[in-house]
């Protein structure tokens, strides 16, 4: 999110632009919008035509640092290169052509030109040889009005059909042009804000576009009793929330008020906007805005100190685990009295030896259950640091329950530190550090709680699913597993800007382009636009159930276990209920710990101030035109070998179906 | 097409299979069909869980060599991985993955399986990682009915619409799987024939996809006089038409009469097929169907002996071209009598030395308007090695006309060619040979005929235009160019092989996909459809006319010619009339000579008999699905730059546009 509030000034003719720059810079604004070629000017050009005299003013009136920071170059707004005349459609090319290349030569950070129409072929077309052609492009700020007032006057104003398609096509001139230019980063749109204020599902669209700039018209502002403009409480926050979405404001049109009050206005305005600074969340993702990471792979990668530090750190995930942790003690200790007074009523006359209390040390691998009835064991697999076995204790200490804790940790750098936690921090508890893959120790005793933490944004991605079965067999029979449940979600976004990010990311090579988009991304999405509600895609259960046989036999592995299968597909349909375009899905996942206990990234659900999870962005190759009324129908299909785990994805709206994403993993995958 | 005709037998079970196969070669069928796996064997497949024996015959039971030749392998029919349900979605993947697998191991040339609904994700997913995990993968057959019973059970036979949806529907199952593939051209279709003959549209339709074999049902045919099974007249043509779109036979089916009785009186029948032995195309493009050839650059690279050898032999093209230059001669002397007559009425007492005949070699550079009055100046620019020089001497004779012949050429090689000629064949004609650049050459006397043959398959995509503008000072003010005017044109077409062979062309980098789909391909095309008529897009008429500006004066080089303008862009658009896939499209031209002589590659009027020129194949980066009722709107644009020439265009149908093609010129260009 952006700390500051950036204007500028449009000048709709600048008979000196130097002076008009001093004025603007003096009164505070940052930079001004100006045409880059004097209309005064007459131009002829034909190719191979010699011309005579120049066609602008000189560009020596400014400095060189001047052009490249201070000025957004307005293209001549008669140019219409997609006039339906072949002979204007040549010469406006020609023109356009040449105030592209000298706006070029100028270095302007921005090239501001408006659209008029949906059919920009041509000038998409001129734009994309200017990129093409251009070491270092500008910007392209494509304006477009809030309000299509061609629209709305044509038919009845009190028509609400009418009225809603005048705000509905605007965005379609400038989705359809972006989309002409490959959703180019480097070109973004301006807004020209209307006296009306636009329906909130209108609005919530535009925020997921990327807005350079909104332009405020001098004609909305109102005076208000001292007789400085203020505007109406409905664009002040229109103003904030664009501002918000990383906007710059350019004010622009006749000058009712004294343009230093316009700026002093609208940074007032900025500095009282409602500040939220109980999300621990937002103070946690600045900076990271939009910025597209490759998710972790803690099975195959070992993580390293600073990612430790960052997730110990989370002020809610591991109250949560603590929670539940507690939850399972007191249920286990509930069992086991219901057990003992059964058992005693049953074998009163029996040898009491069983039930006394030990207090020696526990020596693992052989004396497997003297003490069960009365400590409870805990393993902590994938302990890391060790915040988990913290919980416990905590949750130990708050059941009063004697617990053993069995902290397993494959990673040595991790061991490390457990080890000297024992030493150090725990040395009056039970703990015991066992250095190796849980899926390849035998233990004993058996665990009566699992506790582990081993999920990725997108749920089971992160293999939870794999390690947890592989460790199946360190659980008593009727333990309990925390967490018990999770479920992935996903949800169809709009980002020409995360598409973009996905697109170009790390493209080193001339072939990563495609398998940047067929790879999940972390992300914190800002200018992203929700499609469709968020819905669920795959479940996974702790312990997991064995994959029956054709006669309803559970299956079972060579040790025993119960033979799961972790492989998943899931079909999940949206009804579209605004024309959009669709980029991808956004990713999240909820998890049950234990006993109702909760963590979830899931939007709607989110763990308040819970920050260890950035959700993911899952890109399309192609993005995919929906409309009102359509349906859109994904399919995820979770894959297996016996060396990785990964995802495909297909997604298909109305008659029109993507290719298959990560077809045998070729993009994307996780290493077992 | 194909010469011979290549039959197999489907077997529903086979007992034995050895004993099956010899059946089958014995009455000389080429191979059989054969469910891979013995149904018999009993299957339980989980991951991970141990087999208990076999699930199929030994693979020992036949030759390697039979395996690899003789045996297309079916994939058990009751096999449905697009179920609904979760379970026997995964069980019949774990069993189809168990006979691709099992395929693979044996080398089958292909594997055929029924595509069932239009949903394919899974299976299509399925074979794309076969494909992806293979080394030496099988050929895919995807058999559909080419009725769907199912549809036309739903309702009364005799609506006609319900009939119509039951002949389309099994195309868009086909056309779907085959999408979702991404069009491999190891992926084919088996069409199985049905009682009733298709609509000639749905049958047209079908000829534009990659048909690997029709399957004739025994139960299709009828037993004539003698006993033996014969076709009716419309599957006779049906099945005519699919061999020669290169379609294999499969019988199958309940043997109602000896099974060598059917493949005689299908070897008979492929026999007896009416010949078009009369069109010359037909047997110069034999062997060259649906093979894609980059376009000649004749500007940019000199063309080789082979090429002009074939070109020279077109014996059509230079009749026109003769018939052109004499009509053009006839009118010059009319005029010349004309003029003559005036000038002798007003000039009766002058001086008649201007009239006198002389028979005097003439002499370049100096002198040049001598001989004007009575001998014609033609010039040939792009003589080659003199062909239409050629020409030019027959019209002469033909008409008595007094010609005196400029040939110009750059190629070095045709040069020499040209000047023997001029010492041995043409040693009594006036003629000269002028080797160098028509657009760089500055020639006396001027001509009163320039004749040159500068057209690519689309039209002016050999630079025709630019090399005529260059050489319009070589002309007389009121001379006449040979040709006069020319037109492109396009048709939308779907052809998944052009398609398939133009993204894997010449793939040499990785990126070259991008780029071959942004080219011009010359090719003989046989596997496509026309979803839409043939339309013109650029036209080109010389000698050309200068560019006005705005105060309506025509522009000038410095040379004092013309400054033409050879850009162009035109839009053009098309109703659909039935569900298709667009690949791209297919692109023509036409030409005036002069005096009403034409030459044509457009299909409706192609002159018959013309080989120099095989139409080209624009295609378009993805596949556009198109619907009946939809709009199909192609914009091409012809840009021009000093240095070179290229095309760009943008295809739009309905809400759907697709990227701009060859941006800048990107992937393809002509130099000038």
């Amino acid at each position: 999110m952006s700390q500051e509030i950036s204007c500028g000034l449009e000048y709709i003719t600048t008979p000196d632009l130097q002076a008009c720059l001093t004025e603007a810079l003096h009164s505070n604004y940052s930079f001004i919008v100006a045409n880059v070629v004097h209309p005064r000017f007459r131009r002829s050009y034909i190719p191979g035509a010699s011309k005579i005299g120049g066609f602008t003013r000189s560009d020596m009136v400014l400095s060189p640092q001047d052009w490249t920071s201070r000025i957004v170059a307005k293209i001549s707004p008669y140019i219409c290169v997609d006039s339906k005349s072949p002979v204007v459609r040549q010469r406006h090319e020609d023109c356009l052509n040449e105030e592209l290349s000298y706006s070029r030569g100028l270095g302007v950070p921005a090239i501001m030109l408006s659209l008029q129409s949906r059919n920009t072929n041509n000038l998409s077309r001129i734009l994309q040889t200017y990129y093409e052609t251009s070491h270092h492009p500008s910007l392209i700020w494509a304006s477009v009005p809030m309000y299509c007032t061609r629209n709305a006057r044509r038919n009845n104003q009190d028509d609400d059909d009418e009225c809603e398609e005048a705000w509905d096509e605007t965005w379609h001139w400038w989705s359809k042009f972006h989309e002409r230019l490959d959703w180019d980063k480097r070109v973004g749109v301006v807004l020209e804000l209307s006296a009306d204020i636009p329906p909130q599902e209108i609005l919530k669209r535009w925020l997921g576009e990327p807005v350079k700039a909104i332009v405020i018209p001098t004609s909305i502002f109102h005076n208000n009793k001292k007789g400085y403009p203020v505007l109406s409480r409905a664009h002040q926050q229109l103003v904030v929330n664009m501002v918000e979405h990383e906007a710059q404001v350019i004010v622009s049109g006749a000058r009712r008020s004294n343009i230093e009050y316009y700026l002093q206005y609208l940074f007032r305005l900025w500095q009282r906007r409602p500040y939220k600074a109980d999300d621990p969340m937002l103070s946690y993702a600045r900076g990271w805005e939009d910025y597209l990471q490759t998710p972790l792979q803690p099975l195959a990668d070992n993580l390293d100190t600073h990612t430790y530090n960052v997730f110990e750190k989370d002020p809610i995930k591991y109250d949560q685990y603590q929670r539940a942790i507690t939850q399972a003690l007191i249920d286990i200790k509930h069992k086991r009295l219901n057990k003992d007074n059964k058992e005693m009523m049953n074998e009163l006359c029996n040898d009491v030896k069983e039930f006394s209390v030990s207090n020696e040390k526990n020596e693992m691998g052989h004396g497997d259950c003297l003490q069960e009835t009365e400590s409870i064991t805990v393993m902590v697999l994938g302990a890391g640091r060790g915040p988990l076995v913290r919980a416990t204790f905590n949750a130990a200490d708050i059941t009063k329950s004697k617990v053993k804790v069995i902290a397993v940790e494959k990673n040595p750098c991790a061991v490390v530190v457990l080890a000297a936690q024992v030493r150090e921090v725990w040395r009056d508890r039970d703990v015991v550090v066992i250095p190796g893959d849980m899926r390849h120790l035998n233990l004993s005793p058996k665990a009566d709680i699992i506790v582990s933490e081993l999920l990725g944004s997108w749920g089971d991605n992160e293999l939870s699913p794999e390690c947890l079965d592989g460790a199946a067999g360190l659980l008593k029979p009727d333990g309990i597993s925390i967490p018990k449940e999770y479920n992935s979600y996903v949800a169809p976004i709009s980002s020409p800007r995360l598409w973009a990010a996905a697109k170009v990311a790390s493209s080193s090579t001339t072939n990563q382009k495609e398998k940047n988009l067929e790879t999940l991304w972390v992300v914190y999405m800002q200018n992203k636009h929700d499609i469709a509600g968020t819905k669920p895609v795959f479940n996974f259960k702790h312990p997991a159930k064995g994959t029956k046989d054709h006669e309803g036999d559970e299956l079972t592995d060579y040790r025993g276990l119960p033979l799961t299968d972790n492989r998943r597909s899931a079909t999940v349909s949206w009804d579209v209920e605004q024309d959009n375009v669709m980029h991808g899905f956004g990713g999240y996942f909820d998890c049950s710990l234990y006993g109702g206990e909760m963590i979830s990234i899931v939007p709607s659900t989110h763990s308040p101030g819970m920050i260890s999870w950035f959700p993911v962005f899952i890109p399309i190759k192609t993005p995919l035109r929906v409309h009102k009324g359509e349906t859109i129908t994904a399919t995820f299909w979770r894959c297996v070998n016996s060396r990785r785990i990964w995802y495909e994805w297909i997604v298909e709206v109305g008659n029109y179906t993507t290719p298959l994403h990560n077809a045998n993993g070729r993009s994307s995958e996780m290493l077992l």
